[in-house]
């Protein structure tokens, strides 16, 4: 064992919050001396945050083992071609971190392995005899994040497990993606980690069946919901069920109004309910059309423009919209965009002039520009009525029917999921609750075997395309998951399991035989096989030393102090602040008893 | 634990040698499934190797905690200003890998972390009492090596090692200096490495004193030269003794004489000793001096042309050049290079128009271009003389005195250092041997800590720059050595602590009794502990089973076979090729009693 001594230890607390922390696990990891940050996103592991990291990263492998996968270890820096072959180059556009060699051949920094684990396999097997495997990996990745935050939630290099199952057919990868599932659950109850199984969608990384398991925690960057029925889901994921058609036999034909002024959603529904005003209630938020231009970019670099028509009560959610168009990445339209279509008048778009309800044949000048995709948000009814603009300068247009006046290029899920919306399990309501994303598995199907040519034989001597799935934890973010969910006011708290030192011992006074003792009682603990950090510090106070053993969130201290005279220690609980006096004969028996 | 079953393990073995491979650990590592090449000189970790690189990794780390260094974690990804302060970013040349984030920020891959120490230590230390301090880390580093060759010997991502000392003075220095090489004698000798600690030049790293951890190994891409005395030196570190001044009143004066198709070394003494006789003995290839002309690179890209003369009986040593030059690289100079100096008539280049000798007031065309700087290599002697080119075509000059007709621009080690040649400590003649370079320690001194202004308060309350050692050791690259050790001509043959299992348990013949109880000893070996191989593959004949265990090197085998009937079952030896029978009841205990 190798005991840490305070006095030489590479340990620096810090009392105030680093300036550019925004979250209680990034500034405890930090002031705590865990970590520390060298480049957006990139950090480095200090003795105390190495520690913690290797005891997460040895519970996952313990589990991964037992699951029956193999580890083995493929490089970072990898070759562009095999990603060039499924198109993933292009596709992870600038979060890929792409560099050339001495010979300007194109290399990348692997964000993920499934390219390579399917060439592996391709290397090395040829048989259904050879299959299931599931392979594993814990290596550091790179993703060159537009927005690195929150410490070590969302960084640039990172670690992480990354495991790949291999299958001659649909019912294995169900029996692997389940057996990772379990193990995935074992790993998250061992830490100690609530979490969520949330339906996802498979973003860049194609495949069919995709869970994320979301750590519940108010700073996540995940929403997900719940239905009473227990269904859940990534709102991004989550799918609107199909709004019941409506009867509008008695709307009348659409009206065009005016309506000067009318910049926002409420003074049009004031205008709109003075000017032509409804008999059964008044006009309200939610029937008005919005009709929203969104710019889409396409992995190749085109750049298109959209109108996506949505509840005017309701706002755009970009990233459920962009899972549902991957891989394009979609952005609000810029001033820019709106040039090229001067026929799209902010405030005042409708759909006649948009997409399939746009006429061909029109000879006006507004429309002969090249057609604008239209769709509508998947709230939108058949049959129901609205309020939207009617391509007029301070004009707008009543009773337009979504079937009957205007039609649509398709249905995007394209709004925010709020608390209430139905669920699609029919079960009730929809709550939501914010996430960490901490694994995420995924059956990947044929995609990359197919591309890559990972074949074998099958029984009959048929050449056969093997079906795989992906499944992911990341090792270092689950270090800010434990941090955010165990800690006080007053810093750190890690299990016995997962912390850095199992017992903080201070010598907390003057005088030889206390330091003496102290020192006495760390050997003896550490012969033991239990970790200690001795805080021996000759020119620090009490209270400075108090302070550190609180923020670095060790379970125990063992306190040598005025009571050594009369024989007696103290044992402090980090997490119950409980305290107790014992013999000093007793402090390393009872000490190993608790951590039994 | 978790038993291997060669059923499903991902391990394919390969009878034939890898086209790519000359060396036999490369070869041997490849066939028998312990890694597989990605790219050039990037390799995957199969199961079998990552877990022999693991044992490595576990005492290379438990002799560095021991002597109190402390292990944490930095990222590879790294920005370019800390390399920039020092230099380095252009330094390294061609060998960083450089790339470009998202926002077009420079940064590299780090093959070497003195900054970002430098910097952390800085970072968290302040006073002479937070010193003397060693930290490590073992990290996954990257060169873009110009020719990445045999396996795992020069690749360009790759495990290291590496450890920083900060002290507070040269005492300091040594004294950690002097731990971290105890540390290293350590960890080869737990490894069962022989080594030699050679000296070393210290290259592109900076700083005083430093010393090599060689493995002698023929493959190897360094030469070492040892001496009676006990002195041991990288070829390139060795200084040769100043050689006596020579007597030259007895030689006239230099004499021109016509050498017409003397295109080589050899026809250029046999005109010489047909045309000027000489008459103590025959003129010989020593008496010549080679003036080779040589390009320079500076890191900045600027390429200069120097001469070197040399005596003609040797050749020119351009790593030993390139050590004396560092930071530039050098290389022989190119017909390009030629094209730019008429003057230099290969063949019959003579010092007199090279650097000091040439006369700056000269009129003739051939001197008035730019001064080429001439050096002598350092075994030429002041007083010698010498037949050397007269810069004509076909005409050479005898009786060139060093010192009286010619003078150099400075003194270089330019030549191959040759057994025999006298050793630097007076004890005799050196003695070549090569060996592959298995650790580095450097005393870095002050270099990095000025320039990154790492200043820790003395006890006068003085601010003082740190003093620095640097420590590396290529974790990845010691596979390759202890495979270069340890193999014969049937496969690899590791030591029960670094094999990647103990025990190959084989089902040797049909049956279900003998599957049975090989099953049976393989579960029981794993419950006490022991790693197993179980190699129950129902349809591989038992000579491909004997030859991978063979191959892979597992130290004992246990062969369950046509002798269960009887109660009986074999061990065997893999390194003695010994071969005992036991009572089935007995392996276990057996084996075990064997590995304790």
């Amino acid at each position: 064992m190798s005991m840490l001594k305070m006095s030489n230890a590479f340990i620096r607390t810090l009392r105030e919050d680093p300036a550019d922390a925004e979250v209680d696990s990034h500034k405890l990891l930090v002031r705590a001396g865990y970590i520390r940050r060298v480049s957006p996103g990139i950090y480095t592991w200090l003795p105390l945050g190495l520690k913690v990291l290797r005891k997460v990263e040895a519970i996952v492998r313990a589990e991964m083992d037992r699951a029956g996968a193999q580890e083995v270890l493929l490089p970072a820096l990898l070759p562009r071609e095999p990603y060039e072959v499924t198109n993933r180059w292009e596709e992870y556009g600038a979060n890929l971190f792409r560099l050339q060699d001495r010979r300007d051949n194109d290399y990348l920094l692997a964000p993920t392995h499934e390219e390579m684990f399917t060439l592996a396999v391709k290397d090395m097997y040829s048989s259904y005899r050879d299959l299931p495997t599931t392979l594993y990996q814990i290596q550091t990745k790179y993703r060159d994040e537009a927005r690195p935050r929150a410490g070590l939630i969302r960084t640039r290099e990172f670690l992480m497990k990354d495991a790949y199952s291999f299958d001659i057919d649909d019912a294995g990868l169900n029996k692997s993606y389940e057996t990772m599932r379990l193990a995935y659950q074992n790993i998250f109850s061992r830490l100690g980690l609530p979490y969520a199984i949330c339906a996802a969608t498979s973003g860049a990384m194609g495949g069919s069946r995709s869970e994320e398991f979301l750590f519940p925690c108010d700073i996540g960057e995940d929403t997900f919901v719940s239905s009473p029925g227990g269904y859940t889901a990534n709102t991004e994921a989550v799918t609107t069920p199909t709004p019941e058609p409506q009867d509008f036999t008695q709307v009348s034909a659409p009206q065009v109004y005016a309506t000067p002024e009318a910049t926002t959603i409420d003074a049009l529904i004031a205008v709109t309910n003075e000017v032509l005003p409804r008999a059964d209630r008044a006009w309200e938020a939610k029937d008005t059309l919005k009709n929203v231009v969104l710019a889409l970019m396409q992995p190749d670099g085109k750049r298109e423009v959209i109108v996506v028509g949505i509840p005017g009560d309701r706002e755009i959610d970009l990233k459920r919209l962009e899972a549902n168009l991957a891989p394009a990445e979609v952005e609000m339209a810029t001033a820019e965009d709106l040039q090229k279509y001067p026929r799209l008048i902010p405030g005042y778009i409708g759909p006649d002039i948009l997409g399939v309800n746009a006429d061909p044949d029109c000879e006006c000048e507004c429309k002969k520009q090249d057609t604008i995709r239209y769709y509508v948000d998947a709230h939108i009814a058949v049959g129901s009525s609205w309020i939207s603009g009617a391509n007029e300068y301070e004009k707008h247009v009543a009773n337009l029917v979504y079937g009957r006046d205007f039609k649509a290029d398709g249905v995007l899920e394209a709004v925010q999921v709020r608390a209430g919306d139905p669920a699609p399990d029919g079960s009730g309501e929809l709550t939501l609750e914010r996430g960490i994303e901490i694994g995420h598995i995924f059956q990947l199907g044929r995609k990359y075997a197919q591309a890559l040519d990972l074949k074998v034989l099958d029984q009959n001597g048929k050449s056969v395309v093997v079906t795989m799935g992906s499944y992911g934890i990341g090792v270092s973010r689950i270090l800010a998951a434990l941090a955010e969910l165990n800690h006080d006011e007053k810093g750190l708290l890690w299990t016995p399991e997962l912390a850095p030192a199992q017992v903080y011992v201070i010598a907390a006074g003057k005088g030889e035989e206390i330091a003496e003792k102290a020192t006495e009682i760390s050997t003896e603990l550490d012969a033991l096989g239990v970790e200690v950090i001795l805080d021996e510090r000759p020119k620090v106070s009490v209270g400075v030393k108090f302070a550190d053993y609180e923020l670095l969130g060790i379970p125990y201290a063992i306190v040598v102090g005025r009571g050594l005279k009369d024989g007696l220690v103290e044992i402090r609980n980090r997490a119950s602040g409980e305290v107790t006096e014992v013999p000093v004969a007793d402090v390393v028996s009872t000490l190993h008893q608790l951590l039994a």
